[in-house]
């Protein structure tokens, strides 16, 4: 017997045309290129993307053609999302913070038909053009006004001047649920990019699970303020679960220092945010700096990397701000766990709720994982038992873009971090597969002791890595960027970590730097920061 | 261009696996018929619905063969629910407030193998039995030691023995998620009942929608007491949205008194609770005379009828009790709309967002509504114009059971009910079509006028129905329960009006009775109050 329900695909034009339709005098904030503060409503997004659509395919685009992006978070970006995706082309964000090269070839790969990019990346497009044989069509989403005057970019086009020149009477069409929206590479730390091709059912499915109050908890009342950029993992999905839950929006556009965070927080009063931990480094800095208060936000998600819990305990104690520490990935659309509390823990003193707050948390629905160990075998759910994790859900990738090896294990993906599980589903991360540092055959969390160092008062940033040991093979070794003004020594540090953690596992050494580097979406490098200490010798040695 | 994700059915059984792997010993509190309270968890739930899946096999169940239930709230209903539709079986939640001859029919029109049934239902059962030729198994939802010694009904099986004997090692089945999943009837006010076939898929993302912070906003943190009956549209979806979110869940079982239910609010701590507005009536008027507060109890949904401001007012002022109104149907699964309010609403004085909160609300995601005038022409939102309500959406059904004659206009099904809709995407419904008081062509709104009567500190309940007049045509009469121990009259109540509405919608006669008929439902019969009253003579005529 079959279920006798209307049958209506998941579509992305589904969450604009709800957006437009129940929620359309919401407002969409956008701090500009150009730089002023835009101002329009879901009505205007939807009506837009309508024309953009319309002008997408005056251009030549037809079903599956991708469309690159290099934009930051602004409503042109926002547009593009859904003229594209809607219309049933495949909206491919490309991270513009990459090496030219590795854009020029995930442009390639991809088979970008059509370019938009920011005025920011003109020199950039300029530099790649020629570079980009599949690219038929530049358009830099700025209007006429704003038009570089000359550049040798080919027929540059206006993003302003296409959407005008359409009268908007377009129906978004309806297809397989199946079908690809958007496609996001994610850059391996061998080889080259891959890309994650996510799906319509798949993009909407995510984007419910998101807003779920075990989830970023995304409701009419919030505005939301996407620090995470619309190149990455399409912002967490952002884009999409605002439209779906009708929320106000404030796009940074490309200033996410801490002055500029928090002048727009206050004067657009908003509720919810999500970033990485680094960009939250930046603004509680400067909070702290100016004595300054948030009056409005009330909740973060913090992913991406660890939230470090010295950062947890500062935005909840000192600000008021509710951390909900998130972890996922690229080829998860990203979202798969976040740290949120059940019913028996509400008798919990704060203590122990902050100490589950600091996992990477349980999965939410339609997510499921598990832990292996080296042999392949499930390992048991204890808190303590650690092994590489693997996930399955239905926002999860079945295999990359134009490969043909499967890279599941049995139906799994395998993530490449290392992790436990408690009792409870609590899966805490303690390590990169391949940032594990094994110490005559014992793992130590590189991610444990980095976050017992950001505890330290006097630190800014911290990283550690495995260093060469002729004993134990490998130590670890304690890279820090101490807070400015503040002067550290290796025995203060070291003396930080007695008591916190098993002597063995204690650093054997620390580095003081100026800089951590970091990849192009603000995870440390891990491999170049082993690559510049590759030749330290331990103390202990 | 595919997407590349996972392919993953949307079942059923991903609910109860979902909720025992992540939410393993998270509790389920049963009230029992046997008099008791039954503490499980919802590993318990699935393993014992495992168990199920192999006896209903093991009674000759086959794919699409629908089980019916008649029971209350409690966890072997909830074992039911998913060992039926997980295996592949259809749930069928069968009303037993209903009157027995409708309660055969629709057994009946289902074709139930299987019907399950609490103790309280024993003599029903012995008296319907022989009127219902497709049931081969009659099944008590009890143990041994309760199974009655003497019983007319053939072959009857005991429930807790049929699990025993089964040693659970049954692997889920996966398959189209498009088949049925369960079913409810639901009784017209003319005709025969007609049954809402639900698929894998409708149910699923009716719960993910359901959960959203604007829907009933379920997190792992909420204790849920589902007072809303699991044979009244499958408890709203409550059961799926529990195990979807982990929620520890509360089953009253058959008592829903005020004094059963706040005891049970209390003893554990529940947070979050669904009903008609009758249930509030009575629990509100338990804790007003006993000068009560509750402790934990945060937010309730109050649907499947108009909450009366007043009630509102005091559950949220009084009582620091969260009211969601909500409206949905059968036909709808049934979520449709919800007074959650916009980020614009902020603002506003509280006088301004009652008014909002009155409405029945917004559409959550997925659902889309219009309403259109006599000629079938779009009416406008403009929160005046008013027209009948049409609903679409991936939850909404198709067609009804055994039905060729599709019940859609144009893709849209009509509720039935009448409404307006404001700017702001606010529905308000103003009549049923069959109830609407249509004076000298004018509609007059009997909900609001009831409102108005149930605001008076004297009324206890109120109803408005049209009475003939030989002028109008029809005019409003109001038919009233005073207050135990008041004292109304008449003139007192017409005065009451005055100032609150317009003069030629004030009711034109009073009657006041000690009871007013209700479905078993809990909703007004609007239809046997005009038929007790048809011969009423208006003062006015
Ligand atoms: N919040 C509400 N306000 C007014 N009427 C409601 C509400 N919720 C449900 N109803 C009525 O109940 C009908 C659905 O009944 P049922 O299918 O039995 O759930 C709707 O079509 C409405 O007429």
């Amino acid at each position: 017997l079959m279920g006798q329900m209307m049958q209506m695909p998941l579509l992305i034009s589904s969450l604009i045309t709800h957006a437009a339709r129940h929620h359309g005098d919401t407002e969409i904030v956008s701090k500009r290129v150009e730089g002023d503060v835009h101002r329009c409503t879901w009505v205007d997004v939807e009506l837009r993307a309508r024309k953009l659509a319309q002008a997408l395919a005056r251009l030549g685009c037809e079903a599956g053609d991708r469309v690159g992006t290099l934009a930051w978070n602004g409503y042109r970006h926002l547009e593009i999302y859904y003229a594209s995706s809607g219309s049933g082309l495949v909206c491919h964000t490309v991270n513009p913070r990459l090496f030219p090269e590795q854009i020029a070839w995930i442009v390639n790969d991809a088979e970008d038909r059509v370019l938009c990019f920011d005025l920011t990346f003109l020199p950039l497009v300029e530099k790649l053009a020629a570079q980009l044989p599949t690219v038929r069509h530049f358009v830099a989403m700025t209007d006429r006004a704003h038009m570089p005057a000359q550049t040798s970019v080919p027929n540059l086009l206006c993003f302003e001047e296409l959407v005008e020149a359409e009268n908007g009477d377009y129906r978004w069409p309806s297809f397989d649920e199946n079908t690809a929206s958007s496609i996001c590479y994610t850059s391996g730390t061998t080889g080259n990019p891959k890309g994650a091709v996510y799906s319509h059912r798949s993009s909407l499915l995510h984007a419910m699970a998101a807003a779920l109050p075990d989830g970023m908890a995304l409701a009419a009342r919030d505005t939301v303020l996407p620090v995470v950029p619309m190149f990455h993992v399409n912002a967490w999905g952002l884009p999409y679960a605002s439209a779906l839950t009708g929320c106000r929006v404030v796009f940074p556009g490309p200033h996410l220092d801490g002055k500029s965070l928090y002048e727009l927080f206050e004067a657009e009063r908003v509720s919810f945010s999500a970033g990485v931990p680094t960009v939250w480094l930046g603004l509680l800095t400067y909070v702290k700096q100016n004595g300054l208060k948030f009056s409005t936000f009330k909740r973060t998600v913090i992913g991406g990397s660890a939230c470090p819990p010295a950062m947890l305990k500062t935005l909840e104690d000192d600000y008021g701000v509710e951390v909900i520490h998130a972890w996922g990935m690229t080829e998860m659309s990203p979202l798969g766990t976040l740290a949120r509390l059940k019913s028996k823990h509400d008798a919990l003193p704060k203590e122990a709720q902050r100490h589950l707050q600091e996992k990477q948390g349980k999965v939410v629905f339609g997510v499921d994982m598990a832990i292996v160990g080296d042999d392949g075998g499930m390992q048991p759910w204890d808190g303590k038992s650690s092994g590489d994790l693997l996930v399955r859900g239905p926002w999860v990738i079945d295999r990359y873009f134009k490969q043909t090896a499967s890279p599941l294990h049995d139906g799994w993906f395998p993530t490449g971090d290392v992790a436990t599980i408690d009792a409870d589903g609590y899966m805490q991360i303690t390590d990169r597969s391949k940032d594990v540092i094994k110490s005559g055959g014992e793992w130590i969390s590189s991610i444990e002791l980095e976050n017992i160092a950001m505890a330290h008062p006097g630190v800014h940033e911290a990283a550690v890595v495995a260093a060469f040991h002729p004993k134990w093979d490998e130590r670890p070794l304690l890279v820090v960027v101490p807070k400015p003004g503040v002067e550290l020594t290796r025995a203060q540090l070291l003396a930080h970590y007695e008591g916190r953690i098993a002597k063995w596992q204690i650093p054997d050494d620390v580095v003081f730097v100026a800089e951590i580097p970091h990849t192009a979406t603000g995870k440390i490098q891990k491999m170049r920061l082993r690559e510049q200490l590759k030749d330290h010798k331990l103390p202990t040695t």
